[in-house]
């Protein structure tokens, strides 16, 4: 009966992910929804602060943790959660894996795409909840943790319902041999292939953790969901919303657990080692990302999604401001903060062509700095696009980012917020380098850190890139090309890389965007993750296809 | 136009393969073939003998290599086959892979059925070579390495040429913002991960060896085929006749490379820890099979199947005689070195119902004795079943196998071969145990030697092959009861570990049989390996999907 409620978005989903056209079940702007509801998460968040997180329906917990910090006030939130030990997990979640792993597809999608219902309840707690523990700015907090990660969460669902149905339950298989034939009964079942778990990021707490989390559970798997100590409150409610829709429809809350540990105490290596764990997803940085990919020597299934270095190849354009003001942006958004964000820009020495016209290369440098500059020191825009910043450290990267060599164009400054005047804010350090200072732009610098790099041309820009790409790992690359010639050669260059790219985006359209339905997240072939949101190999790993027979005597 | 002649295969195959039913692209009796066939490949095959094979085009080889046994004459075949360096091999492999890479899955999949077609001429060359490197009996031989080969490489090709193309190449992606709509022009392309390098076994050199060599062909991958230096001539003819439609083509040969080693100087590791081998498929022994699952941690994508402990569940029938012929045959069946052949049967010691009679425990055993007796004393029919013994360690484990502990029910002898006076044969030892003789059971005796235990009931006996194909693995798992209700409790409880049951059996279909389009060999969820031929986890691993995008300005 659930089934039949939510059958259409499935087939819906379903023709957009394989047309790879636009789709969205869930709006991406708040004043769709109540208008209250931004003041009533707010009342709803304050009250929290300094208590305990009761919503889940784990029960018996060891303790108490809780270390969150708002990056907007800089002060803890002091909001306490149930914290397990790792066998209790472990245990709880077996003792749910049998009733979920023998349910039909048809009943997981279904409890599945209810609980995204019930979350998209909580749009508005969840947006205020990202943003005081990511810094996100409260726009980007709402889309992100709301609506598009409902939509991956739903592309998750949508493949994994399909795949685990992609063989026959029974079938009659009859070989002929001469004078007889024999008759066999065959039967086939996909098997979740176990207990999974899900290490979550600071940065998108939502996002990188429900593609994974809805993965394992459509599959036929319990899942433990191990937030970043630093942002636990945004998955928590998520985790909770599940847990309720478990109980109503007679599974235990179990199947989905909230695993919370500190800083100072970490759980994720002895869970992630324990022999009962099957699969891991990961986003993070890439060391820890590294740790976790070696777990697959150890029989895990293991889906990862580190970190890379972002390129943008600048060739040539049409309108040269318009080029400036989307690369401001995407490099402004969230303050760099973004798995996706650029870092490297490649131009050539002899400048770019704009309409036929050849621009030369200072220009197109003082361009985009002036670009950047417009955008930080606007007060309607900056604070809501640059939003704050999570981690202390980053901002001490962007600040010690003007010692790292090269000239610096821009240094990076607090940006002012009207509504949070205490906001750990910093606008991006912009350095200018030569190409042979190899050693500087050959990293990720995580954050509000941008580097215009000087090339003998395009040729050579995209060769650096391609080669970044392939050793470092990349998300995504930026190009603005006019030449067809040209963009199929960095086309087919970033390709052989396994990079996307992203050709002469202008207007409301970032680079650092990918669209679930449509844009593979990640690649999985090159060093910046193993996984791909969401290819075919994310959903069929995460169980087997087993088959019975027998004889039919006649 | 070569894809025009093979697109019927094509659609026929991917048709059974959904729909799991009988399907087989070659015929697997010999008679349907050349008359002179078996002459010719004999006179051919003689004609190798002590020479160098010059079938393959790669050139300059750094040597010649070869130690091959035949195990029917146990004489060296001294067959020389070109040798080749790690790094000469992986740069070879390297300069054939763009062109690969950038071929359409048409193409490429036309390519393969085409090698195919060339294979089955040689299915002849093939089963004699195979014959005189594994032991296989010549009937098996045939079959084992020619149609059912072909067919198993078929279902790679099928899958992923049909996965390379799941998603479409360009699609418009149109997104509607309030007064707008952002246009944007999407293209999508399956990028092959890198080098595949494909470890083959000892005994079925062929069968096992063709799915990942094809697997990682169609999806785009330059392969390395490292066959076990004591079976290298049957997989040598289908490298060759690979290497001779590539370039036919206009693909260099090197899509396709053999890499022979020997037994004192193996290259196994060398090769595949290199930087640049990015896919592995490996069959055979567990301890070997671990150390390259643990490559995965290294980045590499790893296939294996290795060993496991084959049960046989006894319950009840309605026809003791028939089962246990069945059984008889199964345990026989090429000595037991089929990674399907049963080793343990379990059997309640209150006896079985047959037809609603009970016979007692002795009654049971006795009868599977005689049957093992029986048709290993039968001339007519004994050399062709048990053929001979790959490896003389196997003799050797099948002689000290009486002294394991439990009662000697038979003892492994020389099977005569009227044709081959020499040839290394060994009829199965057969052991009474206790359920509690724990240590001997729970391994795997490669070889023939069976295990006939004695539970307390067919709950028992569900419990401990369910407990053994978790934690020793197990590719399959035979049961014979008359009652549903316990036909699904084995089922449920074998499916928990991962295993498919055959249940009833009896004429001639055997448990150790997995038959192409229909059956899935090895489930990939216990640790008798990692893969399944041929789920779509086989194949969709392999590539990675690479979409650029375009802003549409109009």
């Amino acid at each position: 009966m659930l089934f039949e409620k939510y059958k259409e978005t499935l087939e819906k989903a379903t023709d957009a992910l394989y047309n790879r056209t636009f789709y969205a079940a869930w709006a991406e702007h708040p004043k769709a929804y109540a208008e209250d509801g931004q003041a009533k998460a707010m009342e709803w968040f304050n009250s929290l602060i300094g208590g305990e997180y009761n919503e889940l329906l784990q029960t018996n917990p060891a303790g108490f943790h809780g270390n969150e910090v708002s990056p907007y006030t800089q002060e803890l939130l002091n909001i306490k959660y149930p914290a397990f030990g790792v066998s209790e997990l472990v245990a709880n979640a077996q003792a749910a894996l049998p009733d979920w792993r023998h349910a039909t597809p048809e009943i997981r999608a279904a409890v599945l795409i209810e609980a995204l219902h019930r979350i998209e309840k909580r749009f508005f707690d969840i947006a205020i909840a990202t943003m005081h523990t990511t810094g996100q700015a409260y726009m980007m907090s709402f889309q992100a943790s709301g609506p598009h990660a409902n939509d991956r969460a739903l592309e998750s669902i949508v493949l994994g319902y399909e795949q685990t149905k992609s063989f026959p339950h029974i079938a009659e298989w009859e070989k002929p041999m001469g004078k007889i034939n024999v008759k066999i009964k065959k039967t086939w079942k996909s098997v979740g292939k176990g207990i999974g778990m899900v290490i979550g990021c600071s940065t998108f707490p939502v996002w990188n953790t429900v593609p994974g989390v809805f993965a394992t559970l459509i599959t036929g798997n319990p899942v433990i969901v191990k937030p970043h100590p630093g942002a636990i409150l945004p998955i928590a409610i998520v985790v909770a919303e599940l847990q309720k829709v478990m109980i109503e429809n007679r599974f235990l809350p179990e199947v989905v657990q909230l695993a919370v540990d500190t800083a100072d105490e970490p759980i994720t290596k002895h869970l992630a080692e324990h022999h009962d764990i099957k699969i891991i997803d990961y986003t993070g940085n890439s060391h820890f990302g590294d740790y976790v990919e070696s777990l697959q020597g150890k029989g895990k299934i293991v889906f990862t999604e580190k970190a890379g270095v972002n390129s943008v190849i600048i060739d040539s354009c049409t309108d040269l401001n318009a080029m400036m003001q989307n690369l401001a942006f995407s490099v402004c958004l969230y303050s760099g903060q973004m798995c996706t964000a650029p870092q490297n820009f490649f131009i050539p020495e002899g400048g770019i062509m704009v309409n036929g016209e050849n621009v030369p290369f200072e220009a197109v440098v003082n361009s985009f700095t002036a670009a950047v500059d417009a955008l930080t020191n606007n007060p309607k825009m900056a604070a809501g696009v640059l939003g704050a910043i999570q981690n202390i450290n980053t901002c001490q990267r962007a600040e010690d980012a003007k010692e790292l060599g090269g000239t610096v164009l821009l240094e990076s400054r607090l940006i002012a917020n009207e509504e949070f005047p205490n906001a750990r804010t910093a606008s991006p350090t912009v350095l200018l380098l030569e190409a042979d200072q190899v050693d500087i732009y050959t990293k990720e610098l995580f954050g509000p850190i941008v580097l215009l790099i000087k090339t003998k041309d395009t040729q050579h820009s995209v060769s650096i890139a391609r080669n970044l790409a392939a050793t470092q790992g990349a998300i995504s690359c930026g190009a603005y090309c006019t030449s067809e010639h040209m963009k199929g050669h960095i086309a087919s260059n970033m390709e052989d890389a396994f990079t996307p790219v992203a050709f002469n985006l202008t207007g409301p359209i970032w680079m650092n965007q990918n669209a679930a339905f449509s844009d593979f997240h990640v690649t999985g072939g090159n060093p910046a993750g193993n996984a791909s949101f969401t290819d075919l190999a994310y959903v069929v790993k995460r169980f087997a296809w087993v088959g019975h027979k027998e004889m039919v005597y006649e």
